[in-house]
Parts: C-alpha cells; structure tokens; sequence
C-alpha cells in the first residue's frame, strides 16, 4: 500500500547581517505560497533561517548577540515568526523551521521545530547535538569564525522520532500488518529532525531509525570556501566549495541508504553580505540513496518531490531489518568512549 | 610528514564449485607476483577467497559442506594455502584473505586475517559479525539462496583494530607529536577488517575509527541480480546490478569520510558457475570519500595505488574530532536496542 506525501525543501538564499527579520519571514511565506500552489505538505525550512549565519561574527555585547536569537517558549507564538505559522495553518502545509533559541533561563540552543497543521501547533522540537566549530574567535582576522561552541549548548533533547498526522490518507493508517509481521509502515509517518553538522554524524541518524523513522529533514550552514579547513591538501576556492557540495550529498545519500528512510536537506545560502560564500544543494532524497529532487540555484528555491513512505519497507525489512542483523554486543564502545583510543605503539 | 604506502586490492574472477583449491591459490599467488612488480607493500585479497562463494547453494552432508571449510588453528599453514603465506613473506608483502574458517571445536566463521610479512605470520583476526541472508532455504527452487545465518555464526572477535609493522619508514615511525597535541600519525599504522556486509554497517566503522585507525580493509560476494530483492520496485537484472554496484561504492566513499580513514575492498566477482553473477568495483578510497583507484574489470585484476596515510590527519583533527565533537550521552540506544522501537501509534 502506497503512503505518498508531497514534500519540499525550502532553501533560502543570502541573508544579510542587517536584515529585517520581518522581511526575512515575507520571504519564507512566499516560499511557502508557491508551495501551497503546488500542494506540497510538508516544507522543510534551513537551520537558523530567521537571520544570517551569525557564527561566523564575533558580538562585543550580549544585547548586540542576541538581536539574532529568538526569546520567549514557543515559536509559532513569537510576533515575528507567527505570520509564517499562522499561514502555515490556513494553507494545510506542515513546516520545519531552523532557529536560534534563547530558552527563559538563558541557554542557547541551534534548534528546529515541527509545526503540524493539522494540530495546529508545534508537535516537535530538536536542538543540535553536534556544534561544530570553536569557544574562541580565530587569531587570523582574515578567517571566517565558526563560533557554534560559543554560542549554543549541545542539544538536550536527544534524537526524538515522532509521529506527525494530517498528512497520510486515512484509509492507508488504518491499514495494520498482520500479526506477527513487521511493523513497518503502519499509521502515520515517524519524522525525525538533524541540523546541518549532525547529518555527519552516523550515530544521529542510526538513533533516529532505531525509533523506525522514514524521513529525516534539516537544514544547513555550510561554507563553501572554508580557507581555514583546506588543511593538507590546498585546494581552489572552487575546488574546496565543490568538496564541501559532495561531503554534503556524500552523507544525505549514503546515511539515508544506510538507515532506509528519505530526507529532506534545506540549505540557507549564497553570499551572505556579498563575501560570506555558503553552498546550496538543497536535496530530496531516496531511502535507497538517490537524490530525487535538487536544488538548481543558490537562491530562495523551492524544491519539491512527492515521496512514498513505503519505499522504505524494502531497506528496513532486509538488508537493514535490524533485529535480524544488528548485532549490539559489538557496538559497545560507540556510546561508552567519546574521543580515539589507539591501540599501543608496537 | 607524510606516511606513505602502495597498497592493493586483489580482485578475483569467478570462482566455480568444482573447482580446485590449488588452483584458485595459484591464481592468488600470480596477483601476488604483479604486485611485486609494482612494489606493492600490501594486497587485500576477497571474502571467501579460496573457493566459489558457496552460501548460495544448500548442502546435504556436513561433509559436502566443509570441503570449502578451513580446518586447523593457522591458515598460515594449512597446506593448500601455505604456498601463498610464504610467497607473500618471500616478497616481503603484507595480505588480507578471506576464508571460511572451521575451528577445532568445529564452530564455522566467515574470517579474514592478516599476515604481515615482517612478522612473518597473522597477527590480525576478523571474524564477520554482520552476517546477511537466512538460516532456511528459500522454497523457490529458481531463487538462489544466501546461507551465511545457516553455515556462519556471528563473529566473537568484535571489531579490533592493530598496527601493522613494516610498512611505514622508521623515521616516520620516531616521529611524535609533541605534548599535549593529537597522536594522529604516530608510529606504525593503524588497521581494521571488515567483511562484505559489515561494509553496510556505520557501527563498524566507528567502532574501529574509534580507535584511530587509518585504513579499513575488506572483502566481498555481492550478487548483481538478486531477483528477490528486487522487492517494491521491479528492476530489470542490468537496474539490479548498476544499483548494486551503486550501494556498495556508496557506503564505501561515505563510510570512508566519516570515519577519516583510507578504505580496500576487493570483490570476488565474475559469473561462477557461468550463472552465479556477483559484481565487480574493487576500490581504494581516500578519508575525503574520494575513489583514488578502482577496478575496470569482472576478472583477476590489481588495483594499485600509492596512498598517504598522513591525508586521515585532517578529518581526524577537524570536523571528525571525535574527543571534541561526539556525544555519548545521546547515543544509547545504539549499543542498547537491536530492532526498530517505533513511537506510540497516534
């Protein structure tokens, strides 16, 4: 039985450091109109979308850092942000949108939430376990920082997988297997949410199949010139943004592949400030690892594909029927030991 | 400073059922000799080398069975396969081979060892742990079967990774980082095994990258025309094997890049029988996903490269960090839950 919803990526491209968030948000709400002439469902919108990529800045003041984050417990409730969400609600489109998020008592999280239409609220939250970069501003003044260390928290919310309605036909949830075969494909679709850095991380998206997720969806940051990371091997301006292009849809392929579900990438890209380079490639992809809708600009672009959920019963009831083949008095280290233990110098 | 090695995979073409262990040896033994003509430092040699990739067919008699078995403590010298041992210690070349192991206490294992020349004897052991296919025949007689659950049992070894001498110059070998800074790169290199399907398994690879290692080495059966795996979307047999060959050069790169180190497979590959066919694409892969050199092949064929074992530093110092970047407090469920959980239906 076919479960087919019909996704986009919402990339978005250049947003500069003085932007109006209120113009920014315009922006995503027309993306999410060419969606709803589309008849999309569901749209994936980039990490930290709201403002430009701001930790790549090092800020004097606290007040001037936090203009870039947003405040108060929920999202769809912020006056800035609301306009999207509310629109999100009247045109049945369930949204994932990237932010920066400055909880009550004050941390910082790099966090995404899900906003269902059909609940009419935010049924999933995730904030980012793996920040990438550094605590402290690079001595070169000529490098681009990546301050994600200094200004978030890793995430404490783990790999939650969720259950999200409204979007699969009533007829095909109420289908169930039969008793004593798989699972697989039963009710509504399980989501999970990664953001940028995490889609790296195997032990991420293998936590989230664990929980028998059929798509993952995030969006990114990623630098297409990182000077500071050509590192043994110099390399081209050019060359290092094509590298860091096939690192991307290097890890959405093979990662989806490997756990059996689709995925959605949404990239905020483009010049930020006309010099700040950040690649596209925005991707739908396949849980048999085939990109099957991408990004062709490294501009606002919506990116649309319809997917059958149930593509994913053939990865997750052979080749990666866990219970079967996962074998986990072997994997012990993998959650006991953070960093490398070499063997003994001989 | 760099730390170079020649490196090769050891394709090898169809194997068929009557054939003769001495002269499938002697095939090896001539793949061998163009390595040493190349320089060739280190040749990995496929899963099951010595005989057809028997899991496919049922077997009546244990006797039948373990004539593609080897018996006795040491492979090294078991007397069919001794010949190839000496010829590798006499060139002064490192091996990895791949065999059907019977222990004395008759327990059967899907093992690879290597042999490293300067020791002049096996000082590392890999027994399969994610074993493919099922316990009973399929009771379509035209399917043909994957056995490796029924004949193997699951590898007791975990995943252990070593260092291998003699490769690396002994200059390069004194050379450490000073205090306080990475040991990447220190002293003799750092190995692992993997067989066939383990190669689909990102709890494998980490599990060794966890402990440093620079360069994983595999071998593989893979059928390029498992009809009963076609499943959910019917393919034509080309589909079937450009697909096949798709995933395993897919899970190769990205297993490669996200655990920073240089990669071997070398297939048994060809149609044995003139019916069994298993794909070819024996490759080596750079820490950066990167195939540097593959086979061109369905036959005995040498895939040679020079690589650099230097090149791992970048990954393992930067984006892959682990000490810095991973977080084990949300991986659990990893080491801790072997089938898919799913949430609470809605």
């Amino acid at each position: 039985m076919t479960r087919k919803i019909k996704v986009a990526a919402a990339q978005v491209g250049a947003v500069h450091r003085n932007a109006i968030k209120q113009d920014t948000v315009h922006r995503l709400i027309n993306l999410l109109s060419s969606a709803a002439e589309k008849k999309v469902q569901l749209v994936v919108f980039p990490e930290c979308t709201l403002t430009t990529f701001f930790p790549r800045h090092l800020f004097e003041t606290q007040e001037e850092l936090d203009k870039y984050f947003e405040h108060g417990a929920d999202i769809a409730q912020s006056s800035d942000v609301k306009p999207l969400f509310d629109e999100a609600k009247r045109l049945t489109i369930d949204i994932v949108l990237g932010y920066a998020e400055r909880t009550p008592e004050g941390t910082g999280y790099n966090t995404s939430v899900y906003f269902s239409a059909a609940a009419g609220e935010v049924i999933g939250k995730y904030r980012k376990v793996h920040l990438p970069g550094r605590v402290e501003p690079f001595e070169d003044p000529e490098a681009t920082n990546q301050l994600e260390k200094r200004y978030f928290t890793p995430g404490d919310l783990g790999f939650p997988a969720f259950r999200a309605s409204g979007l699969v036909d009533d007829a095909v949830k109420k289908a169930t297997a039969k008793e004593g075969e798989s699972t697989v494909g039963r009710g509504d679709p399980i989501f999970g949410m990664l953001i940028c850095n995490d889609r790296r991380w195997p032990e991420a998206w293998r936590t989230y199949s664990l929980q028998g997720a059929e798509l993952l969806m995030f969006g990114y940051n990623t630098g297409g010139n990182m000077s500071h990371l050509w590192g043994s091997k110099p390399m081209s301006p050019e060359q290092a943004r094509a590298e860091a292009l096939f690192h991307s849809k290097l890890v959405q392929t093979a990662n989806s592949y490997m756990n059996a579900c689709f995925s959605i990438s949404a990239a905020r890209c483009g010049l930020d400030d006309g010099k700040y380079d950040l690649i596209g490639g925005s991707a739908i992809c396949s849980p048999e690892g085939h990109v099957v809708a991408e990004a062709e600009t490294d501009e606002d672009e919506l990116v649309v594909a319809e997917i059958d959920l149930a593509e994913c019963r053939q990865g997750k009831e052979k080749t990666f029927d866990y219970a079967r083949h996962r074998r986990i008095e072997t994997y012990g280290l993998i959650g006991k030991q953070t960093g490398v233990v070499e063997p003994d110098l001989l």
